[in-house]
């Protein structure tokens, strides 16, 4: 299995990601962060925690606190004012590896071409460190394998403005990068994420019949920050919804997605009520190389990835 | 039933919605003219072939020649060089009653708002005459009904750019105008009418079973042309689309309806890929009136809608 | 002399620029007015006070109240709650002779063109009225002689953002429409209105040799409200500056331009910082018709027309 | 003095201001280089070519070979195919110290922090290297002194556009990311870049009291290239302007500046015709920090400042 770096901005959904990721075999050889649902220092912390939680040694370096070009902004009123939803977390002694993630992954990038292989990644948070490395050293692409992100819309129907998903409206400029770059994206879009979840009842149900323990606890600590959330901002329905996770979970075991497109992704740069809209265009005519799209997954294997990151 | 006008831009599908009104009972009492598929001249000749072929009686009144800001597109690529895909046509010795078309559209929704009534109109191209006539008159919004729009898509996917649909392309400014106005609108987005359509052998069998006349062979032929058209350029069954047409039948039977959401819309107006894009935002967080946007309507009633259209 | 029509929004400088007219001999033959300075009914309101101040009869025709696709924006802070600075106004009893500006403008223009002859237009606020008139009926341009402007800047530094000037700012798309149009335009940017302007004492001075009337009551509380303001909001000195008047001068006398190139004009239509922003480029690359560009005049030549203004 | 990094895109009178740096004492201690005039790859070797001239030992550090978002543009047409106007070049045995300007100018900012000091920038290409190095470590901020930028234009017009100058325009996004950081910023606009330079007879004289070598004869030959280029595109007078070697004049003597006024700057990014037009405002209402912008400078002493660039 190649070489997996997890690139997040410590957000509650990137937690339950990293858990998904650390417990079912495919524990990612390092990890970036990002400013995005909570400012970086922040996601940073966050993700040592996750670490600390799962007795897991992944070392971690600090990327980009600001976007491209534009301010930046975060998502605290979704993820809670510590980005884990007020989730217990455990003493964290660990420090980060590195406070260049762009250089970290231009370098794990070049290693990889220099072996004849490539470093796959998977990207939950804003795509700043990512077109940063692009920038540092265009290069890259020949030691970048897959790219999978979460991001965007499949039909313009966003979860931040009307028309924009937060990790690409976050930083539109970064994201219009890197799907202009000779890369193999597969892109997991907002669409699906609100079409795969699990309701409260299957939830508790699945969490009684896990022991407690630090991961199990910590993870239910999270579902339920989740789960009030989507009552509170998106939905009347008592459900714990997979964004990030379905990302994880495409990671973790590619067959499970059922539905796709190909096709061109670009962004909506422009101010005004699209800005920071992907453009889906299984045409062509955007340019851009196409991308494999997420249209649908296997709901019952998504489960089981979920189950397992609770030590299920 | 209240006056209705129909605004259109004179096309293949323009004059199949005027067939459908004029022989379903549905007679429009004027017609409005406006560039769009095909340069304005061109656009109004057509409508008053259409109306000889069906020996009716309708004045028509020429309106826009260009859109609010840029400068105009046509699309005869998709109409044919006449706009009406070269169907036969009679020759024609009516002339328009007018070359005022949103003067007369704010004279009618005047008059009526005197009565305490209110004009319908239909919308098939884009929407330069109603945005000319809401300037012109502020106050006509109290002497207009329904709103029927065929234009925009509901999930960004375009016919004539990636993101845009070709009535809202050809006119961004004067669609936001409308959209943004206190009216009632139906929009019949670009998406329903890809997946309402009749197939070829099912027309070929209708058509077989009207006798022929100039109404049925001018349907014919324009009938023919779309399923060439739709072969030529957008897919590969072959298939009569219903869309000018769907908008028309909304407005013969509005029960027709099955599936549709109450949504503000607006347009994306900057420069790029989304220029020309309805943002359709069931949140109504754009702060425009909420539209009724059709997702889905009954085929089985459209069919037989445009089968009365053939005068069968 | 070519029939004049004056289209204005309604503020001090413009009653000053319609005083200029009327006492200089330049009566026009009608005035349309626009949102601009302030709304449009206290604009047409204005215009019918400093008519029935200086007891001239020229018809009044009211126009937009609102741009061509972007809310309105006013500018009280600037004009005074009434738009005339509080200044006295006496009883008004005449009405406007319409309410459709842009038809009158039409109807202006092809009477003209029917004679052989054209109107000449003075635009000292928002360019809406003439935009809807253009769209009304394109082929007035043909019967519209001179257009004179007071709008926009020669060097991108504005009065109302840091790029743009209120009048262009007020209504960027109707701009563009009419810079773009095949009309022989003279532009009065807001440069040489801060260059041209009369001292506190010397107005004093002037004023005091005038003797007291409505003319001259009304001119002279008009200029104090304009020194006030400069001292409020543009800078340091006591100065009353020629900004609308300056357009009025120009066309007055159009022998007082002392400087001027010849340049395509384009509005910056986007959002952002320059929205609203004309370019003025020698080079013709833009590809609107090239307008003859006020950069300087005759300062002791506009003295003179504004004391003439005052009764002097 | 403080340590001295330039910035160039390699192109005639980046040539022409290293020279003048080289010959005026004001060695710069590394130089970093970025496409724009022409490609990177050029840009590099250029640089080479006109240190070996010299017979000057600077490292050089090449930088980014695009835009942080748009794709690269050049300008061959004013610099030559190879950049430097076919000037004829020794063989450069010299190959660049590295190839991250972006981590070169990190590394010396933080050092200069370290050390209490700080680093002065000249740049005088596109402003992307500067932008990648702020985003790759922000706090570079305090160990970065002076930032002598040339670009943009004070009065809004362009050398590219009718609006944009061809730094900024051939990365805008970068050149805001730089007006908007903390950063005390010198601008040399294309103003007085055009107001500044020598004629052709006052500049033939001047060499020709120059005798023949290295120095001189190179750069003649940039001279008359530089003077054939402004003949073809720029005006009808022969002339060298100065304008990469204007700003490299401000950076060696400081004192030359006779005009200037200090405003913020930001860049105008979105689409159209203003895209890539710095604005400039005294008020600060643009809220960055506020620019030191040149008007004009001492002539004479610029020309003498030249002289002894190419050994006179």
């Amino acid at each position: 299995m190649t070489t997996l770096i997890l690139d997040t901005d410590g957000g509650v959904d990137d937690a339950q990601a990293l858990l998904m990721l650390l417990e079912n075999g495919r524990v990612p050889d390092a990890i970036t962060t990002v400013f995005g649902n909570v400012p970086l220092a922040q996601a940073t912390d966050n993700i040592l925690a996750v670490l600390a939680v799962a007795g897991a040694d992944v070392p971690v370096h600090a990327g980009a606190d600001r976007p491209l070009v534009q301010p930046p902004v975060h998502a605290q009123y979704i993820h809670g004012d510590d980005g884990l939803g007020g989730a217990p977390r455990p003493a964290v002694s660990a420090q980060p590896a590195g406070h260049d993630a762009a250089g970290f992954i231009c370098g794990a990038a070049r290693d990889a071409a220099g072996q004849g292989t490539a470093v796959d990644l998977l990207m939950i948070g804003p795509l700043t460190n990512l077109a940063l490395a692009l920038h540092r050293d265009p290069g890259i692409v020949r030691g970048i394998g897959r790219v999978t992100i979460m991001g965007g819309t499949l039909n313009g129907r966003g979860n931040t403005t009307p028309a924009a998903e937060f990790n690409i409206y976050a930083d539109p400029e970064a994201a219009a990068v890197v799907f202009r770059a000779e890369l193999a994206i597969t892109l997991v879009p907002w669409e699906p994420c609100t079409t795969h979840f699990i309701e409260g009842a299957a939830l508790d149900e699945l969490l009684d019949r896990i022991p407690a323990g630090s991961v199990r606890d910590f993870g239910k600590a999270l579902a339920d920050h989740s789960r009030r959330t989507h009552l509170a901002y998106e939905g009347q329905s008592d459900v714990m919804k997979y964004v990030d996770t379905l990302a994880a979970a495409v990671v973790i075991d590619p067959s499970i997605v059922t539905g796709r497109i190909a096709a061109s992704v670009d962004v909506a740069l422009s101010p005004g009520i699209t800005r920071g809209m992907t453009v889906v265009d299984p045409s062509g005519r955007l340019g851009t190389p196409k991308a494999d799209v997420v249209e649908r997954a296997d709901g019952a294997a998504i489960d089981a990835i979920y189950r397992r990151s609770l030590g299920g």
